[in-house]
């Protein structure tokens, strides 16, 4: 991997030894203590990683959560592709349902995300890793455009907001439990939406 | 307004003399101090009423902050009825975009739902929160089956849910603004969707 710093100071990629151990340890006590009781001091102790290494590489424990959240091989994020418009948004949106309802990945998300409106310092890594997410999805949608699925003027931040909401809407704050077909009836009805100009 | 008593031993409707009072103290003490700063003492103080009142109507500040949620007039829930789904649809989720980004009411909105994920009691009440204003808007969804824009076996939680949804990953978890045209698209996409059956 290649090595850059971000604009604040943090390296985007690359990372030190035992980075997923150090990812690990991070989300582990964002669920079991939330973002109040998240410290460096603490996510050293867990990965056996010096406090010091992880200051040099996260100015903060905003920053490590931030790449944690980016970096982990936990949360299960790679986008599909399974020859289909509807069977990408379905596991897609499949993704979203199983990482805010299936333990312990849910109790670090909805922690995370719901943390969001306590901690600017956290909203800053949030709004990244949606923004790296969406960078990750956009070959789903030009696949569409290309099998002539969707309109070339698609927008996928809309879409893709549209689904993963609800699934926010339903889970966080309804608090009501997903029904089997609720993946495929939210899909088709925003697809059709969607896909009514193409 | 008749009074009833919702299985949690508090009053569903009613309330004492200076409820607006009391509700508006409780949401700015939300909005400045957060859910944990939150404390019936507090409201107490800030909106002139007795604290054994205030105990008298609501055993803790989680069946306080559910109260003055759903009771506010700040909030300017009433659902829409302009004629159309389109219509009604749009203003609906305009008012949804206005509340979490227009202050005061945005502090005060995205504060609480983001609470939602650190406090379990607040949880519940947001819940009701939620099943109250689902109630009021099924008219809406009512209405448009009878002219004929939806089919009857429309569901308005989905609809609703992709909508609100949409709104809150785009302001409060991508951080940000809404385009002037986001509410027209969103609205645009559900209901093609929605109504491609009827």
């Amino acid at each position: 991997m290649s090595e850059e710093r971000g604009q604040d100071g943090t390296r985007r990629s690359g990372g030190p030894r035992k980075a997923q151990e150090i990812f690990d340890a991070t989300l582990d006590l964002l669920a079991t203590k939330g973002y109040e009781g998240l410290t460096i001091e603490g996510v050293a102790q867990r990965s056996g990683v010096n406090k010091t290494t992880l200051y040099r590489w996260w100015p903060s424990k905003g920053a490590l959560l931030g790449a944690a959240l980016i970096g982990t091989r936990r949360l299960g994020l790679e986008p599909p592709d399974t020859g289909s418009l509807q069977g990408d948004l379905e596991a897609l949106l499949r993704t979203v349902v199983t990482l805010l309802t299936v333990p312990p990945g849910s109790g670090i998300a909805v922690a995370t995300l719901g943390a969001v409106t306590q901690s600017p310092e956290l909203a800053v890594h949030v709004r990244e890793f949606f923004t790296e997410r969406l960078a990750r999805e956009r070959p789903l949608f030009d696949r569409a455009v290309a099998r002539g699925e969707l309109p070339a003027d698609t927008d996928p931040m809309l879409l893709v907001d549209l689904l993963a909401g609800a699934a926010w809407l339903r889970v966080v704050l309804r608090q009501l439990s997903v029904e089997e077909d609720f993946v495929s009836r939210a899909v088709r009805t925003v697809l059709k939406g969607a896909s009514a100009g193409a």
